[in-house]
């Protein structure tokens, strides 16, 4: 049975371990919310699936359960209302050792074909899921499509890909001959049989709740682990959906639907430490702050630890062609959902004697004035603007643009309230653009500020920008680096910064692709070289160490 | 220049990437020591430069060095006297991260290259390097020749084919082409250069200075990180031939010998705990006790830590077509080596109430007579017997023995003295077997002790025996498990057994391979599952993480 959803999903996978060896543009998953990919009523009734659950229990089969936990509000301004089961940290760590034992019999076809078939079913479910994004996560409803249904999808599947790839590597079964000169060889069979670690266990965050969990989860899925998936309590709903389609699939396969479990808590509730330190628990996925991934990495001994923490992403404008397109492409890099994206810009590095464009010399001033303005434009239409900028996923990133305000920095651009046409009630907030200097400013530029907020620094030259880039990034971390230049040997000079801090780089996008954007199958997501993460989606490294294998011997 | 190291080695090196995903029996290097594989003269040769050795200064150009190390005594009974530059750890760290720079641009080529010239050299060096480690770890000469030269030259090009498989994967550059229905497509160039970890840190042991050194040094210098050596200060010189070599090749190739460092050091000098909290070291790997394994693991977080520390390897019998075979096999397995091995068995269950044979019922003490005159046997003559049994390599191992017969427990074996016909002032001694009961010696039994000790343990069944088996591996570590059985479904438990705890199991040893040895490009030695090792040597997941990729992309 779980073989038939190898076999029924083979060719997909078979496409994905070729993507991710060729990196060029490659999905099976429609990006676009389009009818002529997902049919006519799909978005209807996604959005009617979606309404249902509101105020009711969500349908999964915890059972028995320790009560429930609800407490979600969509950042647009209503409250859920939904309650999921709860159980104890302990009862989730014995039902996922319960469930190892058959699981991993199972082997590596019926991990990954059971994988696989989830992905495609929650491809299905993409527009049920869109919803439940956007009104966990505040994400404006395309990106909460695109990101939260068919690109989390995608890397869902680069995960399974890397995992069937280094899986299949393995033989099953050798007869060893050694040569003994003129007498017989010595002659072996060997069997060798992939072992998962044990339980899993993917924290998820409450911006990008599937697109930031998938890698873990079906990366441990697809290696035989038993995985507890501890939504954040803001942003419970898709994954609690992403669970209930496992199980479903789990059970069809004749699986223990334990084999992926739920842990919904109450954000005051201390679950999540006691799962994270159960000495069953021996792979952990995290996304979230700095604070909580350090603690993980210094107190879950006993775990592999995944952690993709925050960072001071940057961009170095050196020179440009066509400013205005450079300033276009930044400006939605700054917009996009508010900047609640690990990878959004946030330090500006502009030398303070300007630069050099195809239309002249552009002083310092001039050129954060032109950010502004570009910004300021793409704001200016509230009922556009709110598809970009979505809504502040929480009051905390609302405090945030306060704190920087209050740092006194002069403003270039202020960030404005803006009221939603379908939601009054949202939390949508433009971003705030400060003028710093690299030279004055460290203690305030050189940390996370994450949210819709934007320095525009000055440097001593282009050479500061690279190095102060280069430097903060060893020393605080970053998931993206932009730069900007007409001028090849700068364009080396950032090449070499970037290799040499582990960040990767973006060079003179002005187009249709972002620096907060990557693309799965060819865009590493991190690099595991700086303190934001210690892994990079997907790559050998982070699959090969979440199984071992174990060999017998015998003479034959 | 480095380029020809590569080309040169090629074809060794695309033989091996075969090996280890067919793993069948495959070497380059010819384990035996014979005038047809080495020529005529080698072993003189080499002995001839052992000697030159003694009492002067080791010809590694490190200067200016801060003095120098000696103290190494052969543990045949004399002293080497072999002075070896003494380097600050801050210069050592120092000249590293100078060395990284050139290094790291050098790229995988050069990295496999160079490494691949190393262990070409070193395997003609293989006599030399024989009589370094016999009179450096006290094995007996053959063992010192083959695991001490061919396999370990093995296990390190097992982890240069490992990382070469690995980087050669990442592709250098691409073209990612994304269709934009009616429009065109968006077309990005990418490049994705990998990128060291940064400084590595080697830290070998006394009794296999080479064997368990090799594979992260190589791992770590194939992926373009700088090496810094620590040997044992008992077994300095088997590493310091390895570093000369090391750096005469990369000189060659027109790099930094500094890429690969000897950090000698005297037994009671800090040096290792500088070395391995320096910031600058990202990789390190070690061989040693759980108390040093366990320290780096908790302290030297700033890196990747590869650790083998120690573990109890047992043996079930459950029953036997011929047992005069298996008490030969096992006899052999106690003394190779005075059982100074990683993988040497140490506790024997036995069902108390006997065991079935070919030749009928043996009583649980006919067993462990059996067991005891096979090695009373294999010992008999001492000039046969130290030439399996080698010299104990320090008074500590001594000690362990005298602390072993004063448990009290009864003596099956008692430990000799032998005279050695070359060496008088030789420290050798034969195993001590003694009798145990698994129900009431378990804090006796239940922990390592590394040397030529024997636990012959009487338990309740062969289900009991399994199950104290698994329990041990997954609480105290293993190495080897090995179980001797004429009853397939028994067989089959092992399996699952050895599985689920993660050690590697071999059945029915009872020719010419013992359960203490493991052929590289085939057995994984260590399985990475259970707390003797953190890794395995060697797989995927123990190079994937010494290096990283960082890509950069623009639009085209």
């Amino acid at each position: 049975m779980s073989t038939d959803f190898f076999t029924a999903n083979q060719e997909m996978l078979e496409r994905a371990v070729q993507a991710i060896a060729d990196r060029t543009y490659w999905s099976p998953f429609a990006e676009s919310p389009s009818p002529r990919a997902y049919g006519e009523t799909a978005n209807d009734d996604g959005r009617a699936v979606f309404e249902a659950y509101k105020g009711g229990d969500f349908p999964l089969d915890q059972n028995p359960a320790a009560g429930a936990v609800d407490g979600e509000a969509s950042p647009f301004g209503f409250p859920l209302g939904i309650r999921y089961p709860r159980l104890e940290a302990t009862t989730l760590i014995e039902r996922a050792e319960q469930a190892l034992d058959s699981w991993r019999e199972a082997g590596p076809e019926a991990w990954v074909g059971v994988s696989l078939e989830i992905l495609r079913r929650l491809n299905q479910r993409s527009f049920e899921m869109a919803y439940a994004v956007q009104h966990t996560t505040g994400q404006g409803y395309m990106m909460a499509f695109q990101a939260g249904g068919p690109h989390a999808q995608d890397r869902g599947l680069e995960a399974v890909a890397y995992a069937w790839q280094e899986m299949k590597r393995i033989p099953g079964e050798v007869t060893w001959e050694k040569p003994q000169g003129k007498h017989d060889p010595i002659r072996m069979g060997k069997r060798f049989t992939i072992v998962p670690r044990g339980v899993a266990l993917v924290i998820g965050c409450a911006t990008f709740p599937t697109w930031n969990s998938y890698p873990g989860l079906f990366a441990s899925l697809a290696t035989g682990n038993t995985v507890i998936v501890k939504p954040h309590p803001g942003a419970i709903l898709p994954l609690a959906i992403t669970v209930q389609v496992a199980r479903e699939v789990l059970a069809e396969a004749g699986q223990n639907p334990n084999i992926v479990q739920l842990a919904a808590h109450a954000a005051d509730e201390p679950m999540p430490q006691a799962l994270a330190l159960d000495k069953a628990v021996r792979l952990i996925d995290f996304t979230g702050s700095s604070e909580h991934g350090n603690w993980l990495e210094n107190n879950a001994r006993q775990a592999q630890v995944y952690t993709e923490k925050a960072g001071v992403n940057q961009v170095v404008i050196d020179s440009a062609a066509d400013f205005k397109s450079v300033a276009r492409n930044l400006a939605f890099s700054f917009a996009l959902y508010s900047g609640q994206m690990c990878t959004a810009p946030q330090n500006i590095y502009v030398p303070r004697d300007g630069i050099e464009t195809a239309d002249g010399h552009m002083s310092f001033d001039e050129v954060a004035q032109a950010l502004a303005q570009a910004l300021e434009k793409l704001v200016s239409d509230p009922a556009r603007a709110v598809e970009i900028t979505g809504a502040i996923q929480n009051e905390g990133v609302v405090a945030r643009i306060d704190a920087a305000r209050a740092t006194g920095l002069p403003v270039l651009c202020e960030s404005q309230a803006l009221a939603h046409p379908l939601f009054a009630q949202a939390r949508v907030r433009t971003p705030l653009m400060l003028k710093a200097d690299a030279n004055t400013d460290r203690d305030i530029i050189m940390r996370e500020w994450f949210g819709p907020i934007i320095f525009v620094v000055a440097t001593d030259s282009t050479r500061a920008s690279l190095m102060l880039a280069g430097d903060t990034v060893r020393d605080h971390g970053a998931l993206s680096l932009s730069c900007y230049s007409t001028d090849d040997a700068i364009a080396e000079q950032a090449r070499k910064v970037a290799e040499r801090a582990g960040v990767a780089l973006s060079l003179n996008l002005c187009g249709a692709v972002f620096v907060n954007q990557t693309a799965a199958y060819s865009d590493f997501h991190g690099t595991g070289a700086n303190p934001a993460a210690n892994a990079a989606l997907s790559d050998t490294a982070y699959v090969a160490n979440r199984f071992r294998v174990v060999q017998t011997r015998w003479h034959v």
